[in-house]
């Protein structure tokens, strides 16, 4: 927990060894998009701010928290009598980090360089900013542990490939780009590799490991020996600490990594570094016939619940139940199915204008009530099933919806109809086909302030590239890959007016093949969500032909899928009713 | 001229050296896209392959050609009895000059480090392949010498900013960029900065010249000195080849280089080198308000010389002249103008079939005749005038069009009108509207193996960037920034069917202002290419009303701008006819 004597300490040491200042990110060694709560406790330690992103820059007589806007009222919050400044990232005249760094001259500059990636480093160069590794987190008292949970086998009914032939498959692509060893750092890609999955972060099912493969020098895993309880043939097991030592032995050896996930201090620990993208980030998001398979029957479980909750929605509009119960109560609805493991990410339920806020998640202590004086509920969600990863978003319609609430909701389902009926030509990405969706918001000057769509794991994050929906270049998300059959994309995109609403419809679409043509192969989606839409929200009058027609007969889809799973007769009405033919 | 002991020579020299073997590419050390033949005969010496890419491969007793597929018959017909080998790039199992360096241990390998750049030389050291600079041009004969052309100054009224105000510019940005210089090495860049142009690359008005920039050390420009008769003020001239001892000497300040651009061995000199785009990179792309005004005066020029073309290509059909007559024919045309400098790049004119092959370009030698037994003449072509640079596509209906072709033309037209019509967000690149044009052909399994569009320079290079309109990323074009206000991109889809026809429109479009809104800025496209599309050619059925609507307003606009340059009433009465208006 942070003090201002943690502060403090910090600056002393500072000053100790001759640093102008130091770093602290909100990362893990293998930059994981969420984190566990021991390497979250870095930042904690020294800052009270709470958000998941943010980076503390500390000098030795000040410090600043560089936050992006989703953060600033909840960070001006936190910050309060800390004496830590807010640096308002993407505010008007507000200096980059790196600009921040030369302007204030803050170098020499330390940061424990197993928090960056390689190329995060390599831009603190190119924008000429020296950073020497330094770790601090000794200074850290009472830090919670690594977490210990245990590593579980993923069953035999789930997966294509064997974790064997996974490896032969990745070895065969080392020997094509002339390395002769890979370093494997991200998480889900560990994970997926063999067939495992852990639960050391909160709705992403990995385990905190590392592992090298390697025809000639054989196969390791590095990872806290207590959380395996059982071998795996072919590949040597040994402590999560012992990578640097191994490594260090191992210098010479030709490694691919990928400079934008591995971490700066492994990466410059190897000599023979073959820089690319590790064969298992794209494997892992072409889905297998087994994947998508499973895929398919869990997205239709996950679409009852969301009937189920639908329905129970429309019959406690009166009963006063906030955001946070409906959320909970939906989440019950999830459970109801033996095949969920855990949610794949914190439900957003915001109702009203609340659902203007792109990011809003409703607590215990702060929830809205949900009631029929308002136009609609969003909901946004998704489950980690024994056979995949689902991420569903409905926008619910409560109460009167006025004209303009109809008509965006229509231009909404216009982004969405118009994205899932593309075709596109082998070698499009995701970046190709965003305007697809925006185009009827842009026409009318207006857009959403985030992607389109992002890739989508298979009991892994709910977050994975390299496919994703989105026109500006995001180097985090890495999801400029072309997409191509196997693949899994969300399309959500929505409509948000401050103050009166937020819109948004979010489906999961899997890349098929369309046809071959002497011009070459072309693809297309298959919607694998299967949630009715609200036609109610609906104006018709600006529907094309086409879209009625793709909209009735995903409707039928739905029905279909979702029908033979329940024995509820009353259910059953429910969803013929919402599943029903629309006609001009 | 290739003989075959100049590749021994050059063998000899490899062994004596100890390389295993040496890279030699087509370039230039400005990373230019066409160059002088000075620097062609590089590779030409040892090779006789003529084409204008491709690079070569020259082992201690072989030699490879590595050339994409625009080149394969050219370079087999080229390439026979000289022992050197065609290796197809882009064909099926073909190796990468990486993998192939690799396999074949082809390591100490040399190459002419000023002739790729440092981003090139970064990928080949990514792909485990390392390069050592060498020099070998000096075993060539009789090559041709470094172009002597004269350069001369910019019409005032021509540009909007003085070369002054634009080094003021710049040096701000580098100051941002905590720089404290800039190297500028692209021909057109230094060709905008200072307001000159040349004439020592066909096509291409600049001149070959180092420009370095700095508040502290002064401006210096570094020029063969017979080639300018006249003084800049602020700016130091020196002699071309002393950018490498200045550059020496001046190793350790924070200078920004371009690393796509610049070429290795002058980059590795700089220890201070800050890697970012040249500011006068995205500057000279944003037309300023003369620029503008200019550019749409000589497109108005460049549409009446196409007209009077298109006037006479329809009384000649019966005369048996060729696609070369005909590109002569349109050279004259454009010369009736005393705003004309040179044509922008090399006529393409194709009858019938030769329509397909994209890059078909009419020889004296080797022609075909133009009649009306084809459906269509495609015409490609562009001039350099005092005013701006143009770039225009029309394919001229010369017989019966069947059906195939009507349906096949409309399309093309709806792609360039559902682009011309585009409304976007700030933040847009090309790379996101590219689809807007594609999708209507991709729904039928078509698609054409080329970009949608380019940036186009002002009286400088038919290509530049940093905007572009196109689905794949293109290193070399480096065209993906946003479009913003001021650029100026073709629109320039097609069908292409082999053994049959070619169909291309292109126009050039101006980025200009379309609303603001709390939601964001957006910008939509003005077409200022001044040339009546042929109505004939259309299936007015496939087009909607607002289609129909865009072609008899932009039909309106053509007349209007063209009318009053000419008092030719028959060619006044032929404009008014193109330009009718049509109705379903």
């Amino acid at each position: 927990m942070f003090k201002k004597e943690n502060l403090k300490k910090l600056q002393e040491a500072l000053k100790s060894d001759e640093l102008k200042a130091y770093l602290i990110v909100t990362s893990d060694p293998h930059n994981s998009e969420y984190i566990a709560s021991h390497f979250k406790a870095f930042r904690e330690y020294f800052c009270p701010f709470t958000g998941s992103a943010g980076q503390l820059l500390v000098t030795q007589n000040a410090a600043y928290l560089f936050a992006d806007g989703r953060y600033w009222i909840q960070a001006e919050n936190e910050l309060k009598d800390s004496g830590i400044t807010l640096i308002k990232v993407g505010d008007k005249n507000v200096p980059s980090i790196y600009k921040f760094i030369r302007q204030n001259e803050l170098t020499p500059l330390g940061c424990d360089l197993s928090m960056i990636t390689r190329d995060e480093l390599e831009t603190f160069r190119k924008k000429n900013v020296n950073i020497i590794d330094k770790d601090y987190s000794y200074l850290i008292e009472n830090r919670p542990e690594l977490p210990l949970n245990k590593v579980w086998k993923l069953r035999e009914d789930l997966y294509t490939l064997s974790y064997k032939e996974k490896i032969d498959l990745i070895i065969k692509e080392l020997e094509k780009e002339g390395a002769e060893a890979n370093l494997i750092t991200p998480l889900d890609e560990i994970a997926y590799i063999l067939n495992l999955r852990g639960n050391d972060i909160p709705c992403n099912p990995v385990f905190y490991s590392y592992l090298y493969l390697s025809r000639k020098n054989g196969n390791h895993l590095f990872i806290n020996k207590k959380k395996i309880d059982f071998e795996l043939e072919g590949i040597e097991i040994h402590e999560y600490e012992d990578i640097l030592p191994f490594m260090k032995k191992h210098r010479d050896i030709r490694t691919l990594v990928d400079p934008t996930r591995v971490n700066a201090r492994l990466f410059h620990l190897i000599y023979g570094s073959v820089r690319a993208k590790n064969p298992s980030y794209l494997m892992k998001a072409i889905k297998g016939e087994k994947e998508i398979e499973n895929t398919k029957r869990i997205q239709a479980l996950d679409g009852l619940a969301l009937v189920k909750f639908k329905k129970y929605l429309r019959e406690n509009l009166k009963n006063n139940l906030t955001e946070y119960d409906y959320a909970k109560k939906l989440e019950e609805f999830r459970r109801e199915s033996k095949d969920l493991y855990e949610l794949s990410f914190e439900t957003i339920a915001a109702v009203g204008s609340n659902g203007a806020q792109m990011h809003y998640e409703p607590t215990k202590e702060k929830s809205s009530v949900v009631s029929d004086k308002e136009i609609e509920l969003l909901v946004d969600s998704g489950g980690q099933y024994y056979g995949g990863t689902t991420d569903t978003t409905r926008t619910f319609l409560i109460g009167e919806a006025t004209p303009e609430f109809k008509h965006d909701y229509t231009l909404t389902l216009k982004a969405v109809i118009a994205v899932s009926d593309a075709v596109f030509i082998d070698g499009s990405d995701g970046h190709t086909l965003d305007i697809k969706a925006r185009q009827f918001m842009r026409d009318e000057g207006m857009d959403y302030k985030c992607g389109t769509g992002h890739g989508v794991g298979y009991m892994l994050n709910v977050h994975e590239g390299p496919n994703g929906l989105r026109y500006k270049k995001v180097p985090e998300r890495d999801d400029q890959a072309p997409i191509v059959p196997g693949m899994i994309t969300t399309i959500e995109p929505g409509v948000y007016k401050e103050g009166k609403y937020g819109i948004r419809i979010e489906n999961n679409l899997l890349c098929v093949p369309a046809f071959e043509t002497e011009m070459g192969v072309f693809y297309k989606f298959e919607t694998i969500t299967y949630v009715p839409i609200d036609v109610e929200a609906i104006n018709i009058d600006e529907l094309t032909d086409k879209e009625i027609e793709w909209l009735n007969n995903y409707h039928e889809e739905v029905y279909k899928k979702l029908a033979p799973l329940t024995k509820d007769k009353e259910l059953i009405d429910f969803l013929r009713n919402q599943t029903r033919k629309i006609f001009r």
